[in-house]
């Protein structure tokens, strides 16, 4: 009886085995070759433990244990990052867009992309001037799904960021206009400083840096001078929607933040030269990767000899990884992982606890945005800017980037974005430890003030 | 007695299938999660079968099952790249390095990449100026196991290919002379045409293209022009060693082909400023990666001064992606997977072959390049260039690459170099293919000769 009883609890182990083999071999039907020791390789870094204040990369330095080093936020240190620095300044200079990153962490299945070896080592492309169709074509579906601009019977170029397209627009522009005289490339304060800085560092004997529009609004040179216009709408820093200014020939709109997660998508934007940036849609700041989309078959086929000569085109490894980016922001749209959604959010919370903190004071006062119905989200939504347009109101506080940066917070100074000292840029957009550690620098500020005024 | 054997047999089972369990668990230790399923679509597309003259890409255009289609070689078409178009002309015309890609795809398991959704999304990374920091040590110890520069005490910074670098140089060299007059960029016949093209493109008034040195050696001007020389060692088109003749202020030494697959090693170089491109090293043109090598720290801030308004860096997937293709070429070295070996025999054979074919005619020649004593390989080498500088000899073929394309051969004219008529380029460095449809078309042109003179 006893041996019948091992007989039959061993026949039941045999079939548990069997049946374990076989399902595992069903949930991987073909079990992995070439693939396996990257995959491991990836899930192994991606497994190191960083305390939710930093995160291993593939390509790190190596630590002893030979993974590679936690990459810790600002602030943060020691090997797990889980440390805090104290006294450490709360920096919310810079516009990088890592309140994405939690958002990608999440989408850890269907954003991850293998490159075989051999992946695209051609100069050439399946399209034309090293684009790939299928990104391209997603692109364009990206667009209509948000609803933000019209890309049909428009053209299409891809640059290393929207940083490659700035001067590469203004070169085909300028080449464009039949007049002898140089363009002067304009933009309305408070403008974002890359358009000045690079049409100064390339300035030719087409073209060149043309100061503010207000310089020229009034004057009578303006109706016989050729102008390159930059509108940035929403604009960085402020948030608003802008439009030319000074009835140009040739404007390039910059529509970077023109998303969801920033601003209210009202209809689409349909002008003759557009520019966009993954940066600021995925977050994706370091994979290099935006577009313009152009009207006039001449100006798009000067942007594309200038991205030739320049660097024959954008790596075909950012092709890749940006069209599995938005393949998962198209297909998650309206459901629980809408990027957009979760971009959106992020800010807002991050916008109105800053609100709530600057409203209880004198001191300081941001720009003025409002609640407005929203074509994508299909309501009425609340402002969640990319940046904050601080102003100090005290005069003491004339510098106000001086004078936060007392109270160790860093910001980015209005005299950037040429418009006065009182101003000062504060990046909302970084990682949660940024914006958790920038209410903690300014709430003394605000208490100053209560304690001047008690 | 039976049921014992019954018993046994069971036990038997059970120890077998445990230990199949436990060794498919030790073999993948964890089995895998979130890169599951970008591994498993990854195996699929390359399981496509192109027949050996197409491949198909994760992004390339969705055929009917799901998969993408395949991209075939030039001149084979059908779904599987399975027929060869009849009459189609042999296109020798770019220096597309697709000679590679059979050595990546013997690489497989070693060479592929997992990128996960959130990697590297900042701007920053964990080196100065956008650069990362295992990239560069990784291109210093690759530098140092070929031994074809000397990188210690210098700097290296990154460029989305060589041709980013081109004028970011262009531009760091003309800054540094104090001189009011604009440099004078200039290169030596036969020279690689972007030199040109990019500086016309980019001019400013601090430099403009000079012309070819030829122009310059013996005007008394020499001594008191600023010049910026390009001198390209091994020299594309003709793979000879060249050396600087105007005694230029600034010279720009690119040694893109100064590697094992297309040159002797002899003693590391070791010039004040030297670019290089990973396109002619992994072959992975698509990827955009270049880097160069300074000595003057001067230089060096103004060179990534220029690369940071320009694109803000190079693409961080790129970087990663780079590293990996590095580590093998490290790794590999010496052994059955030397890339350079591989690269060596495949070019060695190509020269051998045409040159045979050409040698049998006096309708054409080809450049004179001799066997070495190589550095890395420790044996004298035979020659392998990159291109084949073809000399048309009869009076009727004045235009070499027009006799050419009669012929059904794409070629790259000499006067693009700015060379005679009676010079073409062809390249030994694309597919299989390409070069096996070179000889067929080129046997006709021979044969012809030997009927005339019969």
């Amino acid at each position: 009886m006893k041996l019948l009883l091992v007989l039959f609890s061993s026949l039941f182990l045999n079939a548990y085995f069997y049946f374990c083999l076989f399902l595992h071999q069903h949930k991987q039907p073909a079990s992995l070759g070439w693939t396996g020791s990257a995959a491991t390789e990836a899930e192994a870094v991606a497994a190191v433990n960083c305390s939710g204040h930093g995160r291993a990369f593939l390509d790190g330095v190596l630590a002893g244990d030979g993974l590679p080093v936690c990459e810790c936020n600002k602030c943060y240190y020691g090997s797990d990052c889980s440390r805090l620095l104290h006294d450490c300044p709360a920096d919310v200079d810079s516009g990088d867009p890592l309140f994405l990153e939690a958002y990608w962490q999440q989408q850890a299945a269907s954003s991850a992309v293998v490159f075989s070896g051999w992946h695209r080592m051609s100069y050439s492309t399946d399209g034309k001037d090293y684009i790939t169709i299928e990104l391209e074509k997603h692109i364009r579906i990206l667009h209509k799904v948000v609803g933000n601009a019209v890309t049909d019977g428009k053209f299409i170029v891809f640059g290393s960021g929207s940083a490659q397209l700035i001067n590469a627009l203004v070169y085909a522009l300028s080449q464009s206009n039949a007049s002898s005289s140089p363009a002067s490339v304009v933009a309305s304060v408070p403008y974002y400083p890359l358009y000045k800085k690079q049409t100064n560092l390339f300035e030719t004997r087409e073209y060149g840096w043309g100061g503010t529009t207000s310089n020229w609004a009034n004057a009578s040179v303006s109706s016989v001078t050729n102008f390159i216009e930059f509108v940035t709408s929403p604009n960085n820093p402020d948030g608003e929607f802008k439009q030319p200014v000074l009835g140009s020939s040739a404007v390039i709109f910059d529509h970077a933040y023109y998303w969801p997660h920033y601003s209210p998508i009202l209809d689409p934007a349909d002008e003759d030269v557009m520019l966009f940036t993954n940066s600021k849609i995925s977050g994706h700041a370091g994979s290099r990767f935006g577009w313009a989309v152009i009207k006039d078959e001449g100006v798009y086929e000067r942007t594309t000899k200038y991205l030739s000569l320049n660097t024959v085109g954008v790596s075909r490894d950012t092709h890749l990884r940006v069209l599995k980016l938005i393949k998962v922001m198209i297909t998650e749209k309206g459901g629980k992982g809408d990027i957009f959604e979760f971009g959106y959010r992020t800010l807002k919370a991050r916008w109105s606890k800053l609100q709530e903190l600057v409203s209880s004071s004198s001191r300081f006062s941001l720009q003025q945005l409002s609640a407005h119905y929203c074509n994508y989200f299909r309501t009425i939504r609340d402002p969640s800017p990319a940046y904050a347009w601080l102003r100090c109101e005290w005069k003491e506080d004339e510098d106000c980037h001086e004078a936060l940066r007392k109270a160790s917070i860093i910001s980015r100074s209005g005299p950037l974005f040429e418009a006065g000292s009182q101003y000062t840029r504060l990046s909302l957009i970084k990682t949660q430890d940024d914006f958790d550690l920038l209410l903690k620098r300014m709430q003394p500020l605000v208490s100053q003030e209560e304690m001047a005024s008690s």
